[in-house]
């Protein structure tokens, strides 16, 4: 590597979507690549799958091997990209790399989730770049800036939409007034859902981005553990009604804030203020709202996932890592990541948004208002919606913690006079 | 700097509002940006006008200095940071610290702007950094993104709201229905706009920026002299009007843009559709939107002024400073910025949108519609508003070239039924 003009060798695990698109880069974003890396860049071995299938790369066809050993333990190899997705065999691959002093660049959520600060101990071993970018919000920049551009600032909460999937779904259910399950099967037929969509709409892929979000944010051990999540199968068209009713609209939020020393993480179906800038992400885009002690409020926003958006992460990251091997800087760092306390989710305050099925007579609202000033539970703003059997209360609370609204609903439910409690969500105020 | 623990120790040009946000930035967040450097961060020297003027900072009496040759000259100083505005003396005391081997942050946009290109040689020559972040779009992570996150990635356009100032005016004319003359002084009222507004509302501050945002995205040479400018003031209620009630909102937008080999970069206000994400971006707040070829649409949006945020800025470039500093890296690069040819305003194309004053009798529109068909300038739609000695005609075009736009107007002003040619704005069409 001491010719600066010596062409430094990529390895590639996978060549589904990702590869094919960052192969094309690679090649026809040539001349932009060196002259902001200052060397070529060549893809000169491919791990895959099946040998046989026909792929849309301009690679030499003896650059595919199905052995991964090839790719990442051959001494012809520089650095190595990522894409399987999956923990295993994704991991073990990795680890040889960066022992073998190859810098890894990733994609893989939910590796990095689960087993990042691992890896991450074994590149700084190595004294190699473990980068990252492109596991989270696709081709947005967001974990460069949040650990190079915000420093020196302090932030106090990352509000995210982050999965694109589930915006489309509740977009069609807010904008055509679909049914979830409508939505559902729309997402599927464009391929914006999986045939077993539980990942995206149980908010699992969404939790193991806030944990890396959370993780690099405040410089702590997060994991998928650690993280509160509910999915958006229980959003109804009536909380989508309601919302808009009372001037919000229902998004899949990762939140991941510190409060007083403790970290509390995430993810559930949100009430956002139409005029946040988060209620105007639209369809499959993706958007990170980062509140800053000194940057005040900040807003990232772009494709999440698909094929040219997570390249173009991916190649950001691959530009970096061949900068830092080349120019002989040391690896690339995030600053240690450090056990933190994490706030149990009874712990979390937000304003809430309660939908109660009841009897539509005098003095129900009395019994029911008499359960929530018991628990401490105060309320904004109520309104009933339908009459007779049909009638439903909805409130607005102020600021109220996540215990007490669930003791008042424990109560409630013992309350004859409501049929049934129905939608509990919570609510992003303004400036909290 | 062979010790890691040794702290770097850094020299302020400058200490008004942005200087007191970032000394007290570095004095709050040692903590993070030691664990993020590697290295503990000083302010050992600041260069102010008045000695005697009393500061809200933490800093020995005895750091202050009224000689610039005290900070970037001196042995005990590692990194400068220049926050003093202005060309001169600016220059001259980047000049000399990089020249003596000492990395400058700056968020000096009209400096960076007019000679960037000759101080980034000079930071070359000595191996140091010099950063300017904070120059454009105040807290936004926005150069760092379009050099390193996008590294890869072909840039086809950069739209960008970048003067916080105008988009209040702007915006306060469109939801208040306020005259300019109103929502100016509403701006100087409450501290955003200058006593004399010029730089702001006739589109220099925007200029500046569009040339270094044009510069970092194509790798071009581009000076404020390569910036096709217009500002706001002959925006008037009723184009504010005619916008909303078309489907648009007129935003002061810099555009920097490549076609076929050629780059275009040029400040005007602009009817943006209501749905384009930069349609929501209100107030003081800035936002720049790429388009970029593999990552698509992405958004940037925050606060593109203001102590906090600028110290913000500031901080993420000091503390990279540092990091290559103490690591021994080479400077960062942005690449080199070459000779592009710059495609004259003339030459550009978009869509327009056209007010014209004109009798209100049969057969002027016959005649306005010929002219712009011998000039080449397909009309999409045409709306009277007005009768009698009132009417106005708005039409808006089809993508035209703005030659043939401004060849058309100069024979409608010929023709008899047409009393005015009224406002001439340009259209941001939907992806184009």
């Amino acid at each position: 590597m001491g010719d600066s003009r010596t062409p430094v060798q990529v390895g590639l695990l996978g060549c589904g979507n990702v590869g094919s698109a960052l192969a094309r880069l690679v090649g026809e974003n040539a001349d932009l690549l060196t002259a902001r890396t200052g060397v070529p860049i060549e893809i000169v071995r491919v791990l895959v799958r099946d040998l046989s299938k026909r792929r849309d790369v301009k690679l030499s066809s003896d650059a595919f091997t199905a052995d991964g050993a090839a790719v990442v333990g051959a001494d012809d190899i520089d650095v190595v990209v990522e894409m399987m997705g999956g923990v295993e065999p994704a991991k073990s691959l990795i680890t040889e790399a960066l022992r073998a002093g190859k810098p890894v660049v990733t994609a893989n959520k939910e590796l990095i989730a689960q087993d990042g600060p691992e890896l991450l101990a074994i590149a700084a071993d190595a004294g190699v770049d473990l980068l990252f970018e492109a596991s989270v919000a696709g081709g947005i920049p967001l974990l460069r800036p949040l650990r190079e551009s915000l420093a020196g600032d302090r932030i106090r909460r990352v509000l995210g939409i982050v999965n694109g999937t589930t915006n489309y779904i509740l977009t069609r259910m807010t904008e055509v007034g679909s049914s979830f399950e409508a939505a559902l099967a729309e997402a599927q037929r464009l391929g914006l859902a999986e045939p077993d969509p539980t990942a995206d709409v149980e908010g699992y892929d969404a939790a193991s981005k806030a944990a890396i979000i959370a993780s690099i944010a405040f410089g702590a051990l997060v994991g998928p553990e650690d993280v509160y999540r509910e999915g958006i199968t229980g959003v109804t068209s009536d909380d989508i009604e309601s919302a808009a009713a009372l001037g919000y609209v229902v998004k899949l939020l990762a939140v991941a804030e510190e409060r007083e020393g403790e970290v509390a993480v995430r993810v559930h179906p949100t009430m956002v203020p139409l005029h946040h800038p988060l209620a105007s992400v639209r369809e499959s885009f993706n958007a990170v709202f980062i509140e800053g002690e000194a940057v005040g409020e900040l807003m990232l926003y772009g494709r999440g996932a698909g094929g040219g958006p997570t390249a173009s992460a991916l190649l950001g990251d691959l530009a970096d890592a061949v900068k830092n091997l080349v120019g002989g800087g040391k690896g690339a760092t995030i600053g240690e990541l450090v056990e933190r306390p994490i706030r149990a989710i009874e712990d979390t305050e937000s304003p809430f948004y309660l939908l109660l099925e009841v009897a539509d007579r005098p003095g129900v609202l009395a019994a029911i208002a008499g359960e929530f000033g018991e628990h401490g539970v105060s309320i904004k703003s109520m309104e009933q919606r339908g009459i007779g059997d049909d009638a439903r209360l909805i409130f607005i609370t102020h600021r109220a913690r996540e215990a007490d609204v669930r003791s008042t609903l424990e109560r409630l439910r013992h309350v004859e006079a409501v049929h049934r409690v129905g939608s509990v969500l919570r609510v992003i105020g303004d400036g909290e």
